[in-house]
């Protein structure tokens, strides 16, 4: 072979494998002229070939069966209801490879799988299924960072070596499947819209409403049953900037708490070999994306905080605050605690957040694929901890001794930041703890994270 | 095959093949220890052997013909300007793969490619073009990061296919870009600078220019000459913030305006399947970058916004109408209206700014790499839109009833933020607003997104 | 070949070539799982194939030799510990591909690799080393983004091919690192922990500690020794952010330096063609890990300024000089250097984090992958030392004046911001200054970089 090969190269006569493309619609358009650039003959096969103006000039077009006459790979870029033009072809199919391409409209739209009923149609062909996941646009554009993943399955491992060859040729990244069993997963992979995805955001959007629901009734509707005061306006910032730390702060503890269920389960049973319950492998398999919309959260959260002093609203506060401590003719003194307090409560935070996106950026793909094992686990594990202790302790700072304070439990209700042991709106009562303030020099306001004068 | 090959293993005899090179510069040296790495024996040729004292230690130095004579794939790291002692090896050259390693100083700069021209000296040799755009840098670091896509194209697809197994021995990904007419291709690759940001930023360049000069006139000089007040400090921030938001949601909305101008031309010509004209090509192949620019300059929007409360001016502003109003023992009431509109505004541009970083995150290519296509137009295409309608929104909470009022309109000339829809400095007048604008409790300083009191 | 092929075909009889796994564990387990889901038919060989109860059910489990007859590529998934087993079994490995997936507990554990000792005690099989670096998990979970990487080593390239291959069609991404020398390199790899970041680490910490102490001192340790002031709550926010900016700017110049000092080197020698000093070698090697950390410690930078004016203690002192200022019934004037001197400062600043953030996306991995050699250096050299520039012009306005009053200089040490060029707190002196600051209108707190009265 090597010989042979070496005697023909002289003449330049190693042309690549002719590649025939039956169906000449978007996706048989772009994927004939993505071969055509990568150095492939290219036929296609039509039904009506002088009407078939819009392809590539440098491609042949032939009817069905001459064009199957010419090469041993034939893609079939056509859709599943058009298959029954086939079967009349199958002696001019018989040992070729047969490239299914089809995608459906929606998953298990058919009780079997296109790739196995085109193989039971052709069974003289030998049916490989693959580059469904490829969009036409991509082929293209071949575009340097389009999705360049294709998956191949198919029974002959020679056939499907082959097509994975043309991917490769093309630039794309093939990998097998397995056998024509897995067209089914195949087909449905390019239907799916964030599997993983869906549980974390049902949990996300679960917990906002409720938090949403528990901040109206004790900081909109409680003021306003109590003393008459309409502080509607809170909805649209101070309330989400309730909502967001404390979902974050949940999500970022449901990624960590399955490892902890897990090894007390394997602790239980004295094996790691048996099989965890399916709602724990649920979970465990979508901890990275808890984890990430923890961090959007967090990230809202940050900067719903960072804009507070530019609102109206607070600036008001303080400013009347202001005006009316000046007609006291008092001098103020810097409380030295609260000034700790409220310092070391920030700096937890962005020390938490800065973490956070650490996290955030080393599950990019991209940046997981180049540290290795120990490195990752490191940083994911390690390091998220210390996230969550970080984001935990800025939380209990807030908290401080507000949790003893019986006036703070409106109706009774746990204050908001214990839930998720978070940002609870603490109204600063009349008659007490204004006095009180006053004389650590300036009421907080935990809603607007400032120092202000009484409500009004 | 097979059964020779197990034959011949038990002594450990299948050798990768040997590799000469032809050249001992850079390129030449970093290749021969990369290939050396991985196991391939190495043979330089080099005009003068006993003088290439700096080569690897485990490569061997001969004269060309010797080397030549010992390998069948020979990379040919040399410029151009020295292909002339070729011509003179050319029986040495028969049948063997000739890889053609070389750039130029810039684009076509000579009439055909080098690989081309090197086909034409040496025409019995099987040019290969290919390894150019690899940095001598990233094949001595070895490292995992760089760049790894060598672009390969070639007549004879035996020997581009020897030459892709050497690139992925070596941890690179090749990608076969078709025959030897494509070197100029290849040659001109390395050469480009950001190709398809160039249209993007030229319109953001633009559109930043001439919004600077519009803010300059309505912002600095119409002040200044009505009623002589230098203001020129705006030109650090003030100024910059009304550029930003402006160009920002232009661009963004010029990301998905040639989608809506595509859809109209394919209903209008009743076909998908004709050419859109090529200034609509252009445009949409740099979308992406559009959007990415767009999320540059809101990010800017973002941190020029959270510095104003930090500002000298802003807080000077703020505290003189303090004092003046602390003079007027009047009780300042909490403007309901006021609150809700500028908590909306916030929160509208905070939640689109969230958006516009998810859409930023998911064009990341290792991102767009797992994500499917219906997932991908989900993000750019849904999520985009609702970013575009929350920005929008954000402006038009901004704008309210101000262009309406006839006075804002300086010199006749229309508000900054209607140009963007968005973000215009709103000079409060001496006589009617500031009255106005003090019984709402203070004025709103749009410029610096404050309330405050009266400018004097 | 191509014609028996081609015959056997019809009867679908391409399958894939049996693959024995040797051990039951985890690992053993997950890879005998993703080859069966890729089409590859699997053998367990097992010391007691009766109790192996846990294997995939489509797998068949022997015994050890049962097992080695039926395959030709064997996964030798047990500890280097039980490796004494096989010696007993050579004649049955004779000649066959016997992949060495081992790891140790830690670096350099004996003091040959286990793929080299391997090789010893059973000279007739081809020992190939790979697969070391994958995890069981990321095997089971075949997710997407997993490091994909697998280096392989061995000394018969055809074999080490063919490890390469069911690599590939595992969807992983092989990389052939030479002959089984390498294999120590291979070992350890998956036991380090971050070596190109231990020495920017290092620095940073080192220089972290430097200004903490230093900053200790001037600001905390010197007014209260000299005026008996407890500001210790600075520890929290104010020294931070006194050290982030100093030590990002340090760290971003020595990415640039090596650069300086190897073209000297270079100038020096006359040639470019002698290696460099080892420490310049290393340096130059962690220049993106050191811009990476010197992001962090700007991104940090940023967040501790943004919340600046919602700090209870800088909105206390802003409150107190108001009232004070309110007392005086003077008319504060805007001080239009100060205006302007500020907002450069800040607007130097972001557009200086502005390009950071821009450097920092530049290099992630995948979007250095799609950018050429001339468009990298583009952005990492030029648009890098932009940044640089930018970062300390902020540094340098933020100086002006100050390095010329000697008042400045308390004990004689130099202010921080000179250290790192930046950053210094700048005590309002009780006499001079604070007259002459308020007839600036108020007095600049350059720890907190906003104006108020005096301090007490």
């Amino acid at each position: 072979m090597e010989i042979s090969e070496m005697a023909a190269v002289g003449g330049n006569e190693h042309k690549q494998e002719t590649i025939c493309i039956l169906g000449t619609g978007d996706f048989g358009h772009s994927l004939g002229m993505r071969l055509l650039k990568s150095g492939y003959p290219v036929v296609f096969g039509s039904r009506s070939p002088q009407e078939s103006s819009l392809l590539p000039s440098c491609a042949q077009i032939f009817t069905h069966t001459e064009a199957l006459k010419k090469a041993k790979i034939i893609f079939l870029a056509v859709h599943r209801e058009n298959y029954d033009f086939l079967p009349a072809l199958s002696s001019f199919l018989d040992g070729k490879v047969l490239v299914d391409v089809s995608n459906n409209l929606r998953k298990n739209q058919y009780p079997e799988s296109n790739a196995q009923y085109l193989s039971k149609l052709v069974p003289k062909a030998i049916v490989v299924k693959g580059f469904n996941t490829v969009s036409a646009w991509a082929l293209q554009s071949g575009s340097l960072d389009a999705n360049k993943q294709v998956f191949i399955c198919g029974d002959d491992s020679k056939s499907k070596q082959q097509v994975m060859d043309v991917a490769r040729s093309l630039g794309l990244t093939p990998l097998d499947q397995g056998s024509l069993l897995a067209a089914e997963e195949v087909e449905n992979y390019p239907l799916q819209l964030f599997p993983m995805w869906r549980l974390p955001l049902t949990i996300a959007f679960g917990l906002t409403v409720f938090f949403f629901f528990y901040c109206v009734v004790i900081d909109i509707i409680h003021p306003y049953v109590t003393t008459n005061t309409d502080v509607s306006y809170k909805l649209a910032i101070s309330v989400p900037n309730r909502i967001f730390p404390n979902v974050s702060l949940i999500l970022l503890s449901l990624v960590y708490l399955p490892g902890v269920i897990a090894a007390f389960l394997q602790l239980n049973r004295g094996t790691k070999y048996e099989r965890f319950p399916s709602w724990l492998d649920r979970w465990m398999l979508c901890r990275k994306q808890l984890g990430l919309v923890a961090l959007a959260f967090a990230f809202l959260h940050v900067l719903y905080t960072f804009i507070l002093p530019t609102r109206y609203s607070v600036r008001w506060r303080w400013m009347h605050s202001m005006i009316e401590e000046s007609k006291k003719n008092k001098t103020m003194e810097l409380n030295k605690v609260q000034s700790w307090r409220v310092d070391v409560y920030f700096a937890l935070g962005m020390m938490g957040f800065g973490l956070y996106v650490l996290l955030g950026i080393t599950s990019l793909p991209s940046v997981s694929n180049v540290v290795n094992w120990r490195e990752f686990r490191f940083v994911q594990s390690k390091l998220g901890h210390v996230t969550l202790l970080l984001c935990t302790a800025h939380t209990a700072v807030y908290g401080w001794d507000r949790f003893l304070q019986s006036k703070r439990y409106k109706w009774k209700l746990p204050q908001a930041y214990m839930l998720g042991m978070h940002s609870r709106y603490v109204d600063v009562e009349k008659n007490d703890t204004h006095n009180k303030a006053l004389k650590s020099g300036l009421v907080y306001c935990t809603s607007c994270r400032i120092y202000m004068g009484p409500r009004l």
